[in-house]
């Protein structure tokens, strides 16, 4: 049986992966006047004579919404709110397994932006922290940076859960090749969701105490070539990353970029590099070709140049993958009590991440069901949460 | 320690009620591919050619959300979102207790009706049935009526969960007392979400083949006197009953609805009234004192004239409490692949839970939590549902 009859398979068997469960007991009259009622009306009043105490008495301190619209699922593209369900799901799974968090699937009919919000911000007194998913860009940038100040921790996963795993790697990968990660010159191509955010927070390095600076440079593609500053076709959001990166000014493809460059960041489609492109890059490169299923270049053919390889893929050395970063950031978040999660927190993530495993050239990053993963990030996030100031009040 | 003490405590120690629960194992790298990436890609691909399909692969076919504005929580009246949330956990518990069902809570900051009716239309592709709840009367009845046709089953439980339930007991008591209920005068004091849908069921029992028409004479009565055609006062939900109702056209207060009458039910307020104002009420007559927590006579008290008392408390006989129909109507929709649920199955639902015991003058319905009850309510549920085509295509 191949992958795809046995994970369809698996679905109808179970139909479907997720499931509830009663943390209490239910079996006596007793039990039902403490949990329904009469006995819940009294946590009802608790509640409503003081709001905040509905982290204590209810779910909701350990909650969270994996909200989508369905219109970047995967490399699917825009299928809709029923058939993300299974992505959804499956996140669902991987947060309760990997960090004991009760997350439940809200897949959205509409992709109206300002109607997403508004439901979001609706739903919110349930939940303790609201992971977005699958939303496409640009719209993904606006509906998230509208839900920031709710009050819970808000995280569009696509952005910064993956932001967070290529920072980690390429931290790790800088050591194997024995660079300074400040000293990179780094090439991103693809300027969606994941390829934004990987900027902005290669951008925002220096924030963190750790580390002094950004990486050297970043040179940001799409599809046209290089974003510059100045060039005609760009969205409001490229002609805000074209002002803070590509300092020397480059302008041409991607194969232009890579020239002098130290690593190669790909979150675009497959099959768009062979090895004689890279062969004009600083020594001791870097290639992370996450494109799915099919990388930009494959790491046989990458490794006739570069030094370190990663790709998305579970079958190839050095997956990167985000299922390594949002449980711990998620977990790390709720356990502060944070009211938001910001750049320190990720970087924070990022760090304990790349600390988690001692790199070498074909392992710079654990092993994604690694139980020891989830509380070194969970540990880290917190603490930069609470010396944010971000802890609830 | 008494109850309110134990019930903070149970809330505070478990934080909260519900959890989720994977029904797939994530130990390997195996299971990983096929519950996430890459394998979860085909479910999400046949799902997006076939719609229909998320019934078979996800849990959608066994998830309810219990949305709520906390407009109208218990008797506690508006509590606001937050503070309501231990009452849908505590449903949520019991769905999954009795019934197996996957509830999850959805507690809105917003009580504009607009706004709710379009929040679960949008939420519906993850959920497989709606259980409205505690939303005020009169605004349920607007916002249940213009969800009914989004293609799954939606019900509002303090409307149609309470009155499936007194009117099972409504059969049994009738049964007690010897006369049918077709002849009984009921007296329903409390026009809202409870009396409201009970009168309405009372009303068309006929449609149901085992009945041959409604009760003889409903007397409905709110806070100002019984509720008559031309009443000054009346809203539109209540000139619509008013209509249909209270055939004699008879006016006056509540003392005076209860002269000739069969049965009282009380969906109002404590304390209404005393032993002496039943002394006019037909023989043998039924009192059914459901105003939480204080009824609105004690049980001592009605048994000087009544022969068969009930009340909504635990701790008096005959409990009758909407933990008895919800689950199992829920069940048996969700096992019918119903798209919506109509008064045949409510009634079916209401004639098997009545059937679920041979009924005494202490003993009118079944224990709350017997387990025979929701298989039973469940088969009788499906099986109307089925016969009235409203199985999924």
């Amino acid at each position: 049986m191949d992958l795809k009859e046995a994970a369809l398979n698996l679905h109808k068997l179970n139909k479907g992966k997720l499931a509830t469960k009663s943390k209490v007991s239910v079996a006596t009259k007793q039990d039902l006047s403490l949990v329904y009622t009469p006995g819940v009306a009294e946590v009802c009043r608790a509640i409503a004579s003081n709001k905040s105490s509905v982290y204590e008495y209810t779910m909701k301190a350990n909650s969270v919404a994996v909200v989508t619209d369905g219109s970047a699922v995967l490399g699917l593209g825009n299928i809709g709110a029923e058939a993300s369900l299974p992505v959804m799901e499956g996140k669902c799974v991987l947060f309760k397994e990997l960090a004991n968090i009760d997350a439940f699937p809200i897949c959205l009919k509409t992709q109206n932006d300002k109607e997403i919000i508004e439901i979001v911000k609706n739903i919110e007194p349930a939940f303790g922290g609201i992971n977005l998913e699958d939303i496409s860009a640009p719209r993904c940038f606006g509906i998230e940076e509208a839900l920031l100040d709710i009050g819970i921790p808000v995280m569009h996963d696509d952005q910064h859960g993956s932001a967070i795993v290529i920072l980690a790697a390429l931290m790790n990968a800088a050591k194997v090749v024995g660079k300074k990660i400040e000293d990179l010159k780094v090439v991103i191509n693809g300027a969606g969701a994941a390829g934004t955010a990987v900027t902005k927070l290669l951008l925002c390095l220096g924030i963190d105490r750790n580390i002094c600076t950004s990486v050297r440079e970043i040179v940001l593609c799409d599809s046209k070539g290089i974003i510059y500053d100045g060039r005609a076709d760009l969205n409001e959001f490229k002609k805000q990353l074209a002002k803070v990166t590509n300092r020397s000014k480059r302008i041409g493809t991607l194969k232009d970029a890579l020239a002098g460059a130290d690593a190669f960041v790909g979150l675009s489609a497959g099959n768009l590099l062979i090895a004689d492109d890279l062969r004009n890059m600083n020594k001791n490169s870097i290639i992370f070709a996450m494109a799915n299923p099919i990388p930009e270049i494959m790491p046989d053919e990458a490794k006739k140049f570069a030094a370190v390889v990663g790709t998305g893929r579970s079958d190839f050395p050095n997956q990167i993958n985000n299922s390594l970063s949002f449980p711990g950031v998620f977990r790390g978040a709720l356990d502060a009590k944070a009211v938001k999660i910001n750049n320190e927190m990720k970087i924070a993530a990022a760090h304990a991440l790349a600390n988690c495993i001692k790199p070498t050239k074909d392992n710079i990053l654990p092993y994604t069901l690694d139980k020891s993963v989830v509380p070194r990030i969970a540990e880290a996030v917190k603490k930069a949460a609470l010396e944010s100031g971000l802890a609830r009040k």
